[in-house]
């Protein structure tokens, strides 16, 4: 089959697995490594969507297919033409399975080969997901990259339960993958599924489920499970199990990760795509990532600071607003708090991702992650070379 | 003494009491009639600065000196540079007295000649306003336009207390007027202090109060106590009955109105300056105000609905999103839709002013007036020509 979404390689670190590439997609093309905001929603919380694209010159972002299809539902998205016209959103588009979140949000919810049952959190109605209705939804969303319905076990597991729930996830994926393909044959738009290499976090598990998924020759492939409350250390151990195995000319998406100072460890271990809620969730908290480390808003100490919250920063908030005024707003609850702050969280990270993407093109990622290792405090220990297998 | 803010009439109606003119201050020049966006909390809910010069081309805005003089306080907006430097606003300020808000949200009050001691409604804690440290607080703010403390009565009282407390409003403006101009007079700064027409729904009292005020020759004046439940056509007629009496040359302020459909029947009754929460907390609610009415975004009408919010309207909100997207974040709870629905309500109310001005200068007021009401049913009856006395 031919590419639907294309990645091409421009550079690659020769001293870790690091890469920078571009991923041509009906919706435009994306620089990576790429961190996508997440909106939840159709909307990603406190922006609106030209501050997204043009302010933050975001290329692609992240919507949840569990929270859609509940409400407004994937069949009125249809009918309006799909999410992108829905939210008025001209750039890519990632859509999740709904896996994770029928896992971690609704009610009852009952596994079984055909699928999963599940309660909505929002009245209690009961639904069913199964492979194919998935990839049937994120169609009508018109997304351009679709996620494979996937069982995202909780930590800990046992190595036994992680077996069996990786063998079926690996089941669904060949199902969501033959369905995908029969109803794209028909279709003139342009779609992607990634599947989603599960296994706990048990390298061996992993190591076999990317094995098992590599028959299906997908346009790009997903490490999930990880950031589900494990010691970070097991997360990036886990995306070192799997990577290598993956092809080198597809995208790797790490799902659901993760702090500023970690999107670096993820990209020297191979990675292409993060997502993460914690910008715009702690933004909103009053967690803000600067330059110089996490700045805690209601501070007393902020009260009278005159200074922008980060003096190195060039998004609109640091541009026009002192530290005092965002206190202000936030002990205020003003939404103009939720929205100030979210743009500057936001505007972070894609600094941060564009000096990872910078740094890999000028050949100086290894000396980047030294450094920003040293600022922070390494998670975890990185040998470079050491994740070939 | 020079007038601070200078009054320009451009163009009267012959057939009303309309005019449309130009209001200089420190902060830029005004054109009027003029709608004020409120900013209770040095913001307007939903809405970051620069959508409010830029976008909404706001040129004036309303602050609320009872809810800056408790959080974040006026000494510190003082020591960060006045109000205009902490929220980022490049523009003019009005900010009102505070006796409004004691009179509706602190819990205990106490009214005195001095002054009124009142509770705090965010913590209990016990305070004082007097004419004189209200100026105090409003020249903290640095704001363009001060308004005098006054007492505001609630709907209905006797005659007998409206007179008591018209008589002690006037003595307050008196004792604001003259502190104000001592304190004026060693600043290089400009500042306007308006005083407040009282009077409950008795014309006698309100033409006793304006003919008293008139004495402070003061740079504009506000005819208050209106918007507080009475029926619409007594609002108007209390204008009716003290705009006459008021220079022509100075700008009036009717307080707290109104309705789209009644900002024409203030500017026909000779007011300049308007401003109300109703745009703003009305969008937040989901009343919409549209070309073609009001639209109550929740309907399941609304829910597959691909137009925009208002056809008639260029504002971001109606150029970039279908009402059936609106509907979907305010079931939602999102964010997002405070910002776009505020965004839209407030440039309905701006598009409603200019419409006016535009037919002030076009001496085809009259025309708009009739048009107006024919379309929105009349909210009382104008008798042209008849408001003189």
């Amino acid at each position: 089959m031919l590419r639907q979404i294309f990645f091409e390689i421009q550079a690659e670190c020769p001293h870790t697995r690091a890469r920078a590439g571009l991923l041509h997609t009906a919706h435009g093309v994306i620089e990576t490594p790429v961190f996508m905001p997440v909106g939840t929603q159709a909307t990603v919380k406190g922006l609106n969507q030209r501050q997204l694209a043009e302010e933050l010159g975001a290329r692609l972002i992240l919507a949840n297919t569990y929270h859609l299809y509940l409400r407004p539902g994937h069949e009125l998205i249809r009918h309006l033409g799909g999410l992108h016209k829905f939210m008025s959103w001209p750039n890519a588009i990632l859509t999740d399975s709904g896996g994770f979140q029928v896992f971690s949000l609704s009610g009852l919810r009952k596994i079984s080969e055909e699928g999963v049952a599940f309660q909505s959190h929002l009245n209690g109605d009961l639904h069913h997901f199964s492979p194919e209705s998935t990839v049937d939804a994120q169609l009508a969303f018109g997304s351009d990259i679709l996620m494979a319905l996937d069982e995202c076990p909780e930590y800990p597991v046992s190595h036994e339960y992680a077996r069996e729930s990786m063998y079926r996830t690996v089941r669904w994926a060949r199902r969501a993958n033959n369905h995908f393909r029969r109803r794209i044959a028909e279709m003139t738009s342009r779609h992607a599924l990634f599947p989603i290499v599960q296994g706990s976090m048990f390298p061996d598990l992993r190591r076999e489920c990317a094995i098992a998924l590599l028959d299906l020759d997908s346009d790009g492939y997903a490490v999930g499970g990880v950031s589900v409350g494990e010691p970070r250390p097991l997360s990036l151990g886990m995306v070192e199990a799997t990577e290598p195995i993956l092809p080198r000319d597809r995208p790797r998406y790490a799902m659901g990760v993760g702090m500023p100072d970690e999107l670096p460890q993820y990209v020297a271990r191979g990675i292409d795509m993060m997502d993460c809620v914690l910008p715009t969730r702690n933004a909103r908290n009053g967690y803000l990532f600067t330059s110089e480390g996490r700045l805690i808003i209601k501070h007393a100490q902020y009260r009278d600071d005159a200074r922008p919250l980060d003096p190195n920063c060039s998004c609109y908030t640091c541009k026009s607003y002192t530290r005092a005024y965002l206190r202000h707003l936030f002990l205020s609850g003003e939404i103009l708090y939720a929205s100030l702050a979210t743009l500057h969280n936001i505007r972070r990270y894609m600094d941060v991702m564009r000096e990872i993407r910078c740094a890999i093109l000028a050949n100086s990622f290894l000396q980047y992650l030294n450094d920003a290792a040293q600022t922070s405090g390494s998670v975890s220990d990185l040998h470079p070379g050491d994740s070939n297998g």
